[in-house]
Protein backbone atom coordinates (compact mmCIF):
# COMPACT_ATOMS: atom_id res chain seq x y z
CA UNK A 1 0.00 0.00 0.00
CA UNK A 2 3.31 2.13 -0.13
CA UNK A 3 2.10 4.28 -3.52
CA UNK A 4 -1.60 4.75 -1.52
CA UNK A 5 0.18 6.35 1.32
CA UNK A 6 2.77 8.87 -0.51
CA UNK A 7 0.64 10.17 -2.77
CA UNK A 8 1.21 13.84 -3.41
CA UNK A 9 -2.38 14.54 -4.76
CA UNK A 10 -3.42 14.84 -1.43
CA UNK A 11 -4.36 12.75 1.60
CA UNK A 12 -4.71 9.29 0.62
CA UNK A 13 -7.26 6.43 2.36
CA UNK A 14 -4.53 4.08 3.95
CA UNK A 15 -2.53 7.67 5.25
CA UNK A 16 -5.99 8.68 6.87
CA UNK A 17 -6.31 5.70 8.20
CA UNK A 18 -2.77 5.04 9.74
CA UNK A 19 -3.28 8.76 11.31
CA UNK A 20 -6.27 7.53 12.95
CA UNK A 21 -5.12 4.47 14.85
CA UNK A 22 -2.03 7.00 15.89
CA UNK A 23 -4.46 9.20 16.91
CA UNK A 24 -6.59 6.52 19.03
CA UNK A 25 -3.75 4.97 20.33
CA UNK A 26 -2.21 8.74 21.78
CA UNK A 27 -5.20 8.59 23.45
CA UNK A 28 -5.53 5.36 24.93
CA UNK A 29 -9.36 5.18 23.36
CA UNK A 30 -8.80 1.38 21.76
CA UNK A 31 -10.79 -0.29 24.87
CA UNK A 32 -13.59 1.58 23.29
CA UNK A 33 -13.03 0.50 19.30
CA UNK A 34 -14.34 -3.12 19.47
CA UNK A 35 -16.32 -4.03 16.02
CA UNK A 36 -19.24 -3.64 17.77
CA UNK A 37 -18.99 0.08 19.24
CA UNK A 38 -17.40 1.02 15.91
CA UNK A 39 -20.47 -0.34 13.92
CA UNK A 40 -22.76 1.44 16.44
CA UNK A 41 -20.75 4.71 16.28
CA UNK A 42 -20.91 4.32 12.05
CA UNK A 43 -24.46 4.02 12.31
CA UNK A 44 -24.95 7.15 14.47
CA UNK A 45 -22.47 9.25 12.33
CA UNK A 46 -24.79 8.32 9.36
CA UNK A 47 -27.89 8.87 11.13
CA UNK A 48 -26.14 12.69 11.78
CA UNK A 49 -25.65 13.50 7.91
CA UNK A 50 -28.90 11.53 7.26
CA UNK A 51 -30.75 14.39 9.72
CA UNK A 52 -29.18 17.50 7.55
CA UNK A 53 -31.08 16.31 5.14
CA UNK A 54 -34.47 14.55 6.56
CA UNK A 55 -37.02 17.64 6.17
CA UNK A 56 -35.67 19.40 3.10
CA UNK A 57 -37.31 19.28 -0.26
CA UNK A 58 -35.31 18.24 -2.95
CA UNK A 59 -34.38 21.16 -4.34
CA UNK A 60 -33.35 22.42 -0.83
CA UNK A 61 -31.02 19.53 -0.17
CA UNK A 62 -29.37 20.27 -4.01
CA UNK A 63 -28.21 23.29 -2.78
CA UNK A 64 -27.11 22.35 0.32
CA UNK A 65 -23.61 23.21 -0.37
CA UNK A 66 -23.88 26.45 -1.27
CA UNK A 67 -25.06 27.58 2.90
CA UNK A 68 -21.27 27.41 3.95
CA UNK A 69 -22.75 26.42 7.37
CA UNK A 70 -24.57 23.53 5.87
CA UNK A 71 -21.48 22.56 4.03
CA UNK A 72 -19.48 22.39 6.69
CA UNK A 73 -21.99 20.27 8.43
CA UNK A 74 -22.04 18.04 5.36
CA UNK A 75 -18.37 17.58 5.14
CA UNK A 76 -17.71 17.42 9.02
CA UNK A 77 -20.44 14.21 9.10
CA UNK A 78 -18.85 12.96 5.67
CA UNK A 79 -15.13 12.72 7.94
CA UNK A 80 -16.80 11.37 10.78
CA UNK A 81 -18.67 8.21 8.84
CA UNK A 82 -15.26 7.94 6.97
CA UNK A 83 -13.27 7.99 9.99
CA UNK A 84 -15.20 5.29 11.83
CA UNK A 85 -15.98 3.00 8.88
CA UNK A 86 -12.02 3.13 8.36
CA UNK A 87 -11.45 2.42 11.99
CA UNK A 88 -13.79 -0.64 12.23
CA UNK A 89 -11.87 -2.16 9.04
CA UNK A 90 -8.69 -2.02 11.06
CA UNK A 91 -10.35 -3.68 13.66
CA UNK A 92 -11.93 -6.27 11.76
CA UNK A 93 -9.07 -6.57 9.01
CA UNK A 94 -11.09 -5.56 6.12
CA UNK A 95 -9.41 -3.76 3.63
CA UNK A 96 -12.44 -1.80 2.16
CA UNK A 97 -11.29 -1.12 -1.22
CA UNK A 98 -10.75 -4.91 -2.02
CA UNK A 99 -14.54 -4.95 -0.58
CA UNK A 100 -15.98 -2.46 -2.54
CA UNK A 101 -14.24 -3.45 -5.57
CA UNK A 102 -15.29 -7.36 -5.39
CA UNK A 103 -18.74 -5.90 -4.91
CA UNK A 104 -19.14 -3.77 -7.76
CA UNK A 105 -18.01 -7.11 -9.64
CA UNK A 106 -20.92 -8.92 -8.18
CA UNK A 107 -23.16 -6.34 -9.16
CA UNK A 108 -22.13 -5.94 -12.71
CA UNK A 109 -22.69 -9.98 -13.57
CA UNK A 110 -26.05 -9.14 -11.08
CA UNK A 111 -27.51 -5.73 -12.86
CA UNK A 112 -26.58 -6.72 -16.43
CA UNK A 113 -26.49 -3.05 -18.40
CA UNK A 114 -30.45 -2.58 -19.91
CA UNK A 115 -30.83 -4.12 -23.09
CA UNK A 116 -30.18 -7.15 -21.17
CA UNK A 117 -32.72 -8.48 -18.90
CA UNK A 118 -32.51 -6.25 -15.89
CA UNK A 119 -34.14 -3.25 -17.85
CA UNK A 120 -37.22 -3.11 -16.52
CA UNK A 121 -36.57 -2.94 -12.92
CA UNK A 122 -34.72 0.40 -13.88
CA UNK A 123 -37.65 2.71 -13.34
CA UNK A 124 -39.03 0.96 -10.05
CA UNK A 125 -35.96 2.04 -7.97
CA UNK A 126 -35.76 -1.28 -6.26
CA UNK A 127 -32.12 -1.62 -7.83
CA UNK A 128 -31.08 1.90 -7.46
CA UNK A 129 -27.77 1.35 -6.02
CA UNK A 130 -24.81 -1.30 -5.50
CA UNK A 131 -27.17 -3.03 -2.67
CA UNK A 132 -30.51 -3.82 -2.95
CA UNK A 133 -33.51 -4.18 -0.71
CA UNK A 134 -34.23 -7.68 0.10
CA UNK A 135 -37.96 -7.79 -0.89
CA UNK A 136 -35.62 -7.75 -4.46
CA UNK A 137 -33.28 -10.56 -3.55
CA UNK A 138 -33.98 -11.82 -0.34
CA UNK B 1 -5.80 12.59 -8.29
CA UNK B 2 -4.12 10.54 -11.24
CA UNK B 3 -1.41 9.15 -8.77
CA UNK B 4 -4.68 7.35 -7.32
CA UNK B 5 -6.56 6.39 -10.04
CA UNK B 6 -3.28 4.57 -11.70
CA UNK B 7 -2.30 2.86 -8.10
CA UNK B 8 -0.98 -0.53 -9.28
CA UNK B 9 -1.32 -1.64 -5.63
CA UNK B 10 -5.19 -2.41 -6.23
CA UNK B 11 -8.08 -0.63 -6.67
CA UNK B 12 -8.12 3.40 -5.45
CA UNK B 13 -10.52 5.34 -3.73
CA UNK B 14 -10.92 7.66 -7.03
CA UNK B 15 -10.80 4.74 -9.19
CA UNK B 16 -13.95 3.53 -7.43
CA UNK B 17 -15.75 6.68 -7.34
CA UNK B 18 -15.25 6.68 -11.00
CA UNK B 19 -16.48 2.90 -11.46
CA UNK B 20 -19.82 3.67 -9.48
CA UNK B 21 -20.46 6.73 -11.51
CA UNK B 22 -19.79 5.08 -14.14
CA UNK B 23 -22.37 1.87 -12.68
CA UNK B 24 -25.14 3.72 -12.49
CA UNK B 25 -24.99 6.28 -15.69
CA UNK B 26 -24.86 2.46 -17.96
CA UNK B 27 -28.37 1.48 -15.78
CA UNK B 28 -29.87 5.35 -15.65
CA UNK B 29 -30.03 5.04 -12.25
CA UNK B 30 -28.32 8.95 -11.36
CA UNK B 31 -32.07 10.35 -10.70
CA UNK B 32 -31.77 7.99 -8.04
CA UNK B 33 -29.37 9.25 -6.73
CA UNK B 34 -30.02 12.76 -4.55
CA UNK B 35 -28.08 13.81 -1.89
CA UNK B 36 -31.09 13.10 0.13
CA UNK B 37 -31.19 9.51 -1.14
CA UNK B 38 -27.78 8.59 -0.75
CA UNK B 39 -27.80 10.13 2.73
CA UNK B 40 -30.81 7.79 3.51
CA UNK B 41 -29.10 5.03 1.99
CA UNK B 42 -26.10 5.29 3.55
CA UNK B 43 -27.86 5.43 6.74
CA UNK B 44 -29.82 1.90 6.08
CA UNK B 45 -26.60 0.23 5.06
CA UNK B 46 -24.46 1.29 8.01
CA UNK B 47 -27.44 -0.30 10.20
CA UNK B 48 -27.38 -3.61 8.28
CA UNK B 49 -23.41 -4.05 9.24
CA UNK B 50 -24.40 -3.29 12.79
CA UNK B 51 -26.95 -6.05 12.70
CA UNK B 52 -24.27 -8.12 12.03
CA UNK B 53 -23.31 -7.38 15.86
CA UNK B 54 -25.92 -6.58 17.70
CA UNK B 55 -26.24 -9.89 19.81
CA UNK B 56 -23.07 -10.40 19.94
CA UNK B 57 -21.11 -10.68 23.07
CA UNK B 58 -17.70 -9.32 22.85
CA UNK B 59 -16.17 -12.35 22.38
CA UNK B 60 -18.54 -13.54 19.29
CA UNK B 61 -17.91 -9.85 17.84
CA UNK B 62 -14.23 -10.36 17.94
CA UNK B 63 -14.62 -13.76 16.12
CA UNK B 64 -16.40 -12.39 13.70
CA UNK B 65 -14.20 -12.66 10.77
CA UNK B 66 -13.25 -16.05 11.72
CA UNK B 67 -16.81 -17.50 10.40
CA UNK B 68 -16.56 -17.25 6.38
CA UNK B 69 -20.29 -16.63 6.21
CA UNK B 70 -19.96 -13.52 8.26
CA UNK B 71 -16.97 -12.66 7.33
CA UNK B 72 -18.34 -12.17 3.81
CA UNK B 73 -21.10 -10.12 5.40
CA UNK B 74 -19.09 -7.75 6.84
CA UNK B 75 -16.83 -7.05 3.91
CA UNK B 76 -20.33 -6.88 1.95
CA UNK B 77 -21.87 -4.31 4.06
CA UNK B 78 -18.43 -2.51 4.22
CA UNK B 79 -18.51 -2.02 0.31
CA UNK B 80 -21.97 -0.67 0.66
CA UNK B 81 -21.33 1.76 3.39
CA UNK B 82 -18.41 2.67 1.14
CA UNK B 83 -20.47 3.22 -2.26
CA UNK B 84 -22.68 4.78 -0.39
CA UNK B 85 -20.65 7.39 1.10
CA UNK B 86 -18.84 7.43 -2.25
CA UNK B 87 -22.13 7.94 -4.30
CA UNK B 88 -23.27 10.76 -2.01
CA UNK B 89 -19.97 12.41 -1.91
CA UNK B 90 -20.09 12.87 -6.06
CA UNK B 91 -23.62 14.13 -5.74
CA UNK B 92 -22.42 17.19 -3.47
CA UNK B 93 -19.37 17.40 -4.80
CA UNK B 94 -17.20 16.89 -1.63
CA UNK B 95 -13.75 14.98 -1.14
CA UNK B 96 -13.89 12.70 1.32
CA UNK B 97 -9.91 12.29 1.88
CA UNK B 98 -9.81 16.09 2.60
CA UNK B 99 -12.49 16.62 4.75
CA UNK B 100 -11.70 13.66 7.06
CA UNK B 101 -7.81 14.85 6.78
CA UNK B 102 -9.69 18.57 8.31
CA UNK B 103 -11.56 16.80 10.84
CA UNK B 104 -8.21 15.23 12.29
CA UNK B 105 -6.50 18.25 12.45
CA UNK B 106 -9.33 20.08 13.81
CA UNK B 107 -10.16 17.07 16.83
CA UNK B 108 -5.66 16.89 17.61
CA UNK B 109 -6.37 20.51 18.62
CA UNK B 110 -9.77 19.87 20.06
CA UNK B 111 -8.62 16.54 21.91
CA UNK B 112 -4.86 17.43 23.26
CA UNK B 113 -2.63 13.90 23.85
CA UNK B 114 -3.12 13.56 27.73
CA UNK B 115 -0.76 14.90 30.38
CA UNK B 116 -2.24 17.67 28.54
CA UNK B 117 -5.95 18.48 30.37
CA UNK B 118 -8.06 15.80 28.28
CA UNK B 119 -6.86 13.24 30.07
CA UNK B 120 -9.54 12.69 32.56
CA UNK B 121 -12.30 11.89 29.76
CA UNK B 122 -10.29 9.32 28.41
CA UNK B 123 -12.52 6.59 30.58
CA UNK B 124 -15.96 7.89 30.01
CA UNK B 125 -16.44 6.81 26.91
CA UNK B 126 -17.14 10.21 25.64
CA UNK B 127 -14.43 11.09 23.46
CA UNK B 128 -13.51 7.69 22.42
CA UNK B 129 -14.04 8.79 18.25
CA UNK B 130 -13.04 11.75 15.98
CA UNK B 131 -16.79 12.67 16.86
CA UNK B 132 -17.84 13.41 20.51
CA UNK B 133 -21.25 13.38 21.81
CA UNK B 134 -23.60 16.37 21.92
CA UNK B 135 -23.51 16.33 25.82
CA UNK B 136 -19.80 17.17 25.90
CA UNK B 137 -19.42 19.52 22.39
CA UNK B 138 -22.81 20.93 22.37
CA UNK C 1 -52.18 0.80 34.36
CA UNK C 2 -54.42 -1.95 35.01
CA UNK C 3 -57.12 0.11 32.55
CA UNK C 4 -54.59 -0.03 29.44
CA UNK C 5 -53.97 -3.94 29.82
CA UNK C 6 -58.16 -4.60 29.58
CA UNK C 7 -58.66 -2.01 27.13
CA UNK C 8 -61.26 -4.37 24.80
CA UNK C 9 -60.51 -1.65 21.74
CA UNK C 10 -57.94 -3.62 20.99
CA UNK C 11 -54.62 -4.74 22.35
CA UNK C 12 -53.07 -2.16 24.65
CA UNK C 13 -49.71 -0.76 24.71
CA UNK C 14 -48.61 -2.31 27.99
CA UNK C 15 -50.24 -5.21 27.08
CA UNK C 16 -48.04 -5.51 24.42
CA UNK C 17 -45.03 -4.87 26.61
CA UNK C 18 -45.89 -7.38 28.47
CA UNK C 19 -46.49 -9.82 25.96
CA UNK C 20 -43.08 -9.06 24.66
CA UNK C 21 -41.53 -9.61 28.36
CA UNK C 22 -43.26 -13.14 28.65
CA UNK C 23 -42.28 -14.24 25.38
CA UNK C 24 -38.48 -13.60 25.67
CA UNK C 25 -38.49 -15.16 29.13
CA UNK C 26 -40.07 -17.75 27.44
CA UNK C 27 -37.18 -18.40 25.39
CA UNK C 28 -34.74 -17.43 27.60
CA UNK C 29 -33.32 -14.22 25.82
CA UNK C 30 -33.08 -11.58 28.26
CA UNK C 31 -29.37 -12.03 28.99
CA UNK C 32 -29.26 -10.49 24.81
CA UNK C 33 -32.08 -7.37 25.62
CA UNK C 34 -29.44 -5.54 27.44
CA UNK C 35 -29.73 -1.65 27.04
CA UNK C 36 -27.48 -0.93 24.57
CA UNK C 37 -27.98 -4.23 22.47
CA UNK C 38 -32.42 -2.93 22.22
CA UNK C 39 -30.78 0.60 21.49
CA UNK C 40 -28.75 -0.91 18.40
CA UNK C 41 -31.49 -3.40 17.29
CA UNK C 42 -34.32 0.23 17.68
CA UNK C 43 -32.07 1.37 14.95
CA UNK C 44 -31.04 -1.21 13.13
CA UNK C 45 -35.39 -1.67 12.80
CA UNK C 46 -35.42 2.04 12.02
CA UNK C 47 -33.33 1.41 9.02
CA UNK C 48 -35.24 -1.05 7.46
CA UNK C 49 -38.27 1.03 7.79
CA UNK C 50 -36.62 3.85 6.14
CA UNK C 51 -35.13 1.11 3.33
CA UNK C 52 -38.47 0.96 1.80
CA UNK C 53 -38.77 4.25 1.31
CA UNK C 54 -34.82 5.29 0.28
CA UNK C 55 -35.47 5.25 -3.33
CA UNK C 56 -39.00 6.24 -3.48
CA UNK C 57 -40.19 9.59 -5.48
CA UNK C 58 -43.01 11.20 -2.82
CA UNK C 59 -45.55 10.20 -5.13
CA UNK C 60 -44.41 6.69 -4.74
CA UNK C 61 -44.15 7.05 -1.21
CA UNK C 62 -47.30 8.43 -1.01
CA UNK C 63 -48.66 5.17 -2.11
CA UNK C 64 -46.92 2.51 -0.65
CA UNK C 65 -49.82 1.52 1.26
CA UNK C 66 -51.86 0.71 -1.58
CA UNK C 67 -49.56 -2.42 -2.45
CA UNK C 68 -50.23 -5.37 -0.25
CA UNK C 69 -46.51 -6.79 -0.12
CA UNK C 70 -45.31 -2.82 0.86
CA UNK C 71 -48.27 -2.08 3.62
CA UNK C 72 -46.86 -5.33 4.84
CA UNK C 73 -43.83 -4.65 5.03
CA UNK C 74 -44.50 -1.04 6.65
CA UNK C 75 -46.89 -2.49 8.97
CA UNK C 76 -44.02 -5.67 10.20
CA UNK C 77 -41.00 -3.07 10.53
CA UNK C 78 -43.58 -0.84 12.31
CA UNK C 79 -43.95 -3.27 14.79
CA UNK C 80 -40.61 -4.40 15.07
CA UNK C 81 -39.54 -0.18 16.14
CA UNK C 82 -42.24 -0.74 18.50
CA UNK C 83 -41.21 -3.82 19.60
CA UNK C 84 -38.07 -3.18 20.36
CA UNK C 85 -38.17 0.60 21.68
CA UNK C 86 -40.59 -1.17 24.61
CA UNK C 87 -38.37 -3.94 24.90
CA UNK C 88 -35.57 -1.17 25.32
CA UNK C 89 -37.69 0.74 28.17
CA UNK C 90 -38.59 -2.29 30.15
CA UNK C 91 -34.48 -3.03 30.69
CA UNK C 92 -34.31 1.03 31.52
CA UNK C 93 -37.37 1.53 33.63
CA UNK C 94 -39.39 4.51 31.30
CA UNK C 95 -42.99 4.65 30.92
CA UNK C 96 -42.28 5.76 27.31
CA UNK C 97 -45.84 7.61 27.34
CA UNK C 98 -44.82 9.82 30.29
CA UNK C 99 -41.10 10.68 28.28
CA UNK C 100 -43.63 11.21 25.20
CA UNK C 101 -46.05 13.07 27.33
CA UNK C 102 -43.13 15.38 29.08
CA UNK C 103 -41.36 16.03 25.54
CA UNK C 104 -44.81 17.22 24.25
CA UNK C 105 -44.61 19.30 27.13
CA UNK C 106 -41.89 20.93 26.85
CA UNK C 107 -42.01 21.65 23.03
CA UNK C 108 -45.17 23.73 23.44
CA UNK C 109 -43.17 26.06 25.30
CA UNK C 110 -39.75 25.84 22.89
CA UNK C 111 -41.83 26.43 19.89
CA UNK C 112 -44.84 28.76 20.28
CA UNK C 113 -47.45 28.94 17.70
CA UNK C 114 -46.94 31.33 15.06
CA UNK C 115 -47.79 34.40 15.73
CA UNK C 116 -45.78 34.16 17.84
CA UNK C 117 -41.83 34.34 17.33
CA UNK C 118 -41.25 30.83 16.49
CA UNK C 119 -43.65 31.36 12.87
CA UNK C 120 -40.65 32.88 10.48
CA UNK C 121 -38.76 29.27 10.78
CA UNK C 122 -41.69 27.19 9.72
CA UNK C 123 -40.39 27.12 6.07
CA UNK C 124 -37.32 25.91 6.81
CA UNK C 125 -37.37 22.63 7.96
CA UNK C 126 -35.51 23.11 10.96
CA UNK C 127 -37.94 22.77 13.68
CA UNK C 128 -40.46 20.36 11.48
CA UNK C 129 -41.13 17.85 14.40
CA UNK C 130 -41.09 17.51 17.99
CA UNK C 131 -36.61 17.13 18.08
CA UNK C 132 -34.74 19.87 16.39
CA UNK C 133 -31.34 19.77 14.69
CA UNK C 134 -28.71 20.73 16.61
CA UNK C 135 -27.79 23.50 14.78
CA UNK C 136 -30.65 25.45 16.05
CA UNK C 137 -31.01 24.70 19.56
CA UNK C 138 -27.45 23.17 20.22
CA UNK D 1 -59.86 3.82 20.21
CA UNK D 2 -62.23 5.75 23.02
CA UNK D 3 -60.83 3.87 25.98
CA UNK D 4 -57.59 4.36 25.28
CA UNK D 5 -58.05 8.11 25.30
CA UNK D 6 -59.49 8.25 27.98
CA UNK D 7 -57.10 5.93 29.99
CA UNK D 8 -57.18 7.76 33.85
CA UNK D 9 -53.85 5.83 34.86
CA UNK D 10 -51.90 8.52 32.50
CA UNK D 11 -51.62 9.92 28.96
CA UNK D 12 -52.40 7.26 26.73
CA UNK D 13 -50.50 6.43 22.87
CA UNK D 14 -54.07 7.43 21.36
CA UNK D 15 -53.95 10.55 23.29
CA UNK D 16 -50.54 11.69 22.49
CA UNK D 17 -50.49 10.37 19.03
CA UNK D 18 -53.80 13.08 18.42
CA UNK D 19 -51.89 15.29 20.73
CA UNK D 20 -48.66 15.23 18.13
CA UNK D 21 -51.20 15.63 15.47
CA UNK D 22 -52.80 18.54 16.88
CA UNK D 23 -49.11 20.41 17.38
CA UNK D 24 -47.94 19.68 13.95
CA UNK D 25 -51.17 21.04 12.73
CA UNK D 26 -50.69 24.42 14.70
CA UNK D 27 -47.56 24.87 13.50
CA UNK D 28 -47.98 24.30 9.74
CA UNK D 29 -45.83 21.68 9.99
CA UNK D 30 -47.66 18.96 7.98
CA UNK D 31 -46.31 19.20 4.82
CA UNK D 32 -42.84 18.64 6.06
CA UNK D 33 -44.51 15.36 7.47
CA UNK D 34 -44.87 12.87 4.55
CA UNK D 35 -43.92 9.15 5.12
CA UNK D 36 -40.18 9.35 3.40
CA UNK D 37 -39.26 12.36 6.10
CA UNK D 38 -41.03 10.71 9.27
CA UNK D 39 -39.43 7.24 8.53
CA UNK D 40 -35.53 9.18 8.23
CA UNK D 41 -36.37 11.63 11.61
CA UNK D 42 -37.40 7.96 13.46
CA UNK D 43 -34.21 6.69 12.27
CA UNK D 44 -32.00 9.80 13.20
CA UNK D 45 -33.68 9.51 16.53
CA UNK D 46 -33.18 5.80 16.90
CA UNK D 47 -29.38 7.09 16.38
CA UNK D 48 -29.40 9.40 19.00
CA UNK D 49 -31.10 7.14 21.75
CA UNK D 50 -28.29 4.75 20.26
CA UNK D 51 -24.95 7.59 20.76
CA UNK D 52 -26.08 7.75 24.53
CA UNK D 53 -24.52 4.17 24.72
CA UNK D 54 -22.12 3.72 22.11
CA UNK D 55 -18.74 3.72 24.28
CA UNK D 56 -19.87 2.15 27.67
CA UNK D 57 -19.18 -0.96 29.02
CA UNK D 58 -22.22 -3.23 30.00
CA UNK D 59 -21.95 -2.10 33.20
CA UNK D 60 -22.12 1.07 32.45
CA UNK D 61 -24.80 0.85 29.78
CA UNK D 62 -26.91 -0.93 32.76
CA UNK D 63 -26.28 2.81 35.15
CA UNK D 64 -27.37 4.94 32.52
CA UNK D 65 -30.40 5.71 34.42
CA UNK D 66 -28.61 6.02 38.14
CA UNK D 67 -27.09 9.42 36.53
CA UNK D 68 -29.58 12.00 36.09
CA UNK D 69 -28.50 13.69 33.03
CA UNK D 70 -27.61 10.10 31.35
CA UNK D 71 -31.67 9.37 32.35
CA UNK D 72 -32.85 12.56 30.93
CA UNK D 73 -31.24 12.34 27.53
CA UNK D 74 -32.74 8.75 27.22
CA UNK D 75 -36.42 9.27 28.10
CA UNK D 76 -36.10 12.26 25.76
CA UNK D 77 -34.30 10.15 22.86
CA UNK D 78 -37.36 7.59 23.69
CA UNK D 79 -39.94 10.24 23.35
CA UNK D 80 -38.46 11.73 20.13
CA UNK D 81 -38.57 7.71 18.47
CA UNK D 82 -42.26 7.62 19.98
CA UNK D 83 -43.11 10.75 18.48
CA UNK D 84 -41.99 9.87 14.76
CA UNK D 85 -43.20 6.78 14.92
CA UNK D 86 -46.45 7.58 16.04
CA UNK D 87 -46.45 10.64 13.24
CA UNK D 88 -45.33 8.09 10.98
CA UNK D 89 -47.94 5.73 11.49
CA UNK D 90 -50.39 8.53 11.10
CA UNK D 91 -49.41 9.47 7.96
CA UNK D 92 -49.49 5.91 6.95
CA UNK D 93 -52.65 4.76 8.20
CA UNK D 94 -51.29 2.27 9.92
CA UNK D 95 -52.39 1.06 14.01
CA UNK D 96 -48.87 0.50 15.52
CA UNK D 97 -50.87 -1.86 18.43
CA UNK D 98 -52.26 -4.03 15.95
CA UNK D 99 -49.44 -3.96 14.12
CA UNK D 100 -47.08 -5.45 17.15
CA UNK D 101 -49.92 -7.63 17.94
CA UNK D 102 -50.00 -9.50 14.91
CA UNK D 103 -46.12 -9.47 14.93
CA UNK D 104 -46.25 -10.97 17.89
CA UNK D 105 -48.89 -13.87 17.13
CA UNK D 106 -46.53 -14.82 14.24
CA UNK D 107 -43.30 -14.96 16.16
CA UNK D 108 -44.69 -17.09 18.59
CA UNK D 109 -45.73 -19.58 15.37
CA UNK D 110 -41.85 -18.68 14.22
CA UNK D 111 -39.93 -19.19 17.34
CA UNK D 112 -41.39 -22.07 19.58
CA UNK D 113 -40.54 -22.67 22.83
CA UNK D 114 -37.40 -24.14 23.34
CA UNK D 115 -38.30 -27.79 24.22
CA UNK D 116 -39.69 -27.47 20.43
CA UNK D 117 -36.90 -27.36 17.52
CA UNK D 118 -36.29 -23.46 18.16
CA UNK D 119 -34.08 -24.31 21.25
CA UNK D 120 -30.83 -24.89 20.37
CA UNK D 121 -30.57 -21.76 18.63
CA UNK D 122 -30.95 -19.50 21.68
CA UNK D 123 -27.41 -19.25 22.28
CA UNK D 124 -26.12 -17.52 19.08
CA UNK D 125 -28.06 -14.21 19.36
CA UNK D 126 -29.73 -14.99 15.86
CA UNK D 127 -32.93 -15.28 16.80
CA UNK D 128 -33.06 -13.01 20.28
CA UNK D 129 -35.83 -10.59 19.41
CA UNK D 130 -38.92 -10.29 17.44
CA UNK D 131 -37.54 -9.60 14.72
CA UNK D 132 -34.97 -12.10 13.04
CA UNK D 133 -31.74 -11.28 10.82
CA UNK D 134 -32.10 -12.22 7.13
CA UNK D 135 -29.60 -14.09 7.39
CA UNK D 136 -31.56 -17.55 9.26
CA UNK D 137 -34.66 -16.36 7.39
CA UNK D 138 -33.90 -14.38 4.33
Amino acid sequence: MSERETDQAGPSLEGLRQRLTAFAAARSWEPFHTPKNLAAALSVEAGELLEIFQWLTPEQAAAVMSDPDSAHRVRDEVADVLAYLLQFCTAVGVDPLTALDAKIDRNERRFPVPGAEGGADGGSGVAAGPDVNRGVTG
